[in-house]
């Protein structure tokens, strides 16, 4: 009998409906979705590492457009790009994260060597983007990242901010977008975030989160993408976990490391701490979705939004790639 | 029968010897602690609420040059003060908090702010300060925060990796600091947060912390302190935490977070919970200390440096100021 091994991913949560999105886009997503997938499966069944695994699935899924994270990410209130991202090892319980970082193609693979080249778990702005330089990444103008699709989101949150209807940054799906039909109204989902969590092998759990955070987003906000233990965790000893929703509510849960705990301390099944943790998120007023794989090769990829792009392959022959809320 | 209520505060862990530190100044690190400890006291015994409780107390300790933060923050690669803070309260599990500001006199007011008036939970950098400029905070030069035995200590630390015996910002301690008496020596410890957690009469918890960070730190590192989860929890259901240690292994344990779990799932107590929460960082290598309080008014604040500024006053008559580790 062959250990489990497998990973899950998402590409964000939030207002995503059948009725809203063109056959051609749905197949785009799909298709990415399983690109990403079989990208980390691939580095699995060769007997790679879980962290090797969610790096490559998560660059994949950063270099897309049709994802709010590296490129196509949304713009904040100044019209840049300002990006976040952080990775842990189930092992070590070792960890790194990066957040308001603008000209860094891969986040995740800045987060990845703020954990195994630094003494760091967390590097801010640009300081976080001179240890880059120090190693060698590729930083990329700001202009790399933006589309043109986002560029429509921003003016219509700022049209609206003007108006008055809402003030900052918040969730894209407060706005009410409600006459952009095709690409743009699929992506009003609020929440865009790109994860991926993973069991490999050797038995050894790895989790990844990256995102471009809020449209119109000001004042260096920071969501849960970047904070381990709330849109990231990982050990060995009970799961990997990588959130996407409102982010300020999956800080106040801590919602990975609320997952983790649950199973520790009271021996909860992976989808039942999962459901609780976002019931918690939901009872002080937010949503969202995760995923999460634990040490046996179970998942959970729940979510209370109307739709979230994710995906499995598990070495027991499970795959899937799913939106709609209809197809869980 | 009243209701239990009181606080709990410290001023950082560290290489806190007596055998070092002259009379003089032990005498102005309990006065200091004591008087904080009052200010939040009384904040508690008038009825006031446990979060303008732990505000008085950090505040306080925030304005004193004796502690690593605000005034007399430690210096980063630049030389300059880059300070980190959070706060949280437990009946509504609302939080704040900011990382990588320099001209906030009191952080932990910021931090309070982003709970309180905005939709976020975490800002960061120039942004933050942007938000607290609109809300008319007093900004101050980054001089106001500087001290003279700061900028000695910085020289100690540039020196030391100039000499290649360490590269980067690491605790100050590892950079074995030797031959200074009087004041440097016994500032050397290496984590100089402070923190306060409260328990009010009306039963509900509130948790503070703020830091300078780690001398000589560099590409904008943030440790534990601003991170909710990892530095800071408040939850009335269970406990209110703050830590102070060596930050990356308090982010990757998720300590105050740990500890809450802990309690809410499988009853430990809050002692034996913050016991182990410490113990996990030390199995990693990394150390330190926290305070927290309890919905029943039980505290605990142990730490596995050879020292912590510390202090509690509870409406059961308990009252104490400690610095070393003979005192526990």
């Amino acid at each position: 009998m062959t250990k489990p091994y497998g990973l899950v991913l998402h590409g964000g949560a939030g207002v995503i409906l059948r009725k809203d999105m063109s056959p051609e886009l749905e197949a785009q997503y799909r298709a990415k979705l399983a690109e990403a997938r079989e990208a980390g499966y691939a580095v699995l069944e060769s007997g790679g590492s879980a962290l090797d695994a969610v790096t490559a699935t998560v660059v994949i899924l950063e270099d897309s457009p049709l994802f709010n994270a590296g490129k196509g990410a949304v713009l904040n209130a100044e019209g840049n790009c300002e990006l976040d991202a952080s990775i842990m090892e189930g092992a070590t319980q070792a960890a790194g994260a990066v957040a308001g970082v603008q000209h860094i193609r891969n986040p995740v693979r800045l987060a990845r060597d703020v954990m195994e080249k630094s003494p760091h778990v967390m590097l801010i702005g640009e300081g976080a983007e001179q240890f880059a330089r120090q190693l060698g990444h590729e930083l990329v103008p700001n202009d790399y990242f933006k589309t043109e699709m986002r560029r429509k989101q921003l003016e219509r949150a700022q049209a609206e901010e003007r108006a008055g209807r809402k003030v900052g940054a918040m969730p894209e799906e407060r706005l009410n977008y409600d006459d952009d039909g095709g690409l743009l109204r699929v992506n009003t989902n609020k929440f865009g975030t790109v994860g991926c969590v993973a069991l490999d092998r050797h038995g050894n759990l790895a989790a990844a989160t990256s995102t471009g955070g809020m449209t119109n987003k000001k004042f260096g906000r920071v969501g849960d993408a970047p904070i381990i233990g709330a849109g990231t965790y990982a050990n060995n000893a009970t799961c990997a976990v990588s959130a996407t929703g409102w982010g300020e509510f999956f800080i106040r849960v801590g919602v990975a490391r609320d997952i983790a705990a649950q199973m520790e301390y009271k021996g909860a099944p992976l989808a039942a701490a999962a459901d609780s943790a976002l019931a918690k998120v939901a009872a002080l007023g937010g949503d969202g979705g995760l995923i999460a794989i634990d040490r046996h090769g179970h998942v959970a990829m729940p979510f209370n939004t109307p739709g979230m792009y994710r995906g499995c392959r598990l070495s027991d022959g499970t795959q899937k790639t799913e939106i709609f809320s209809e197809e869980k």
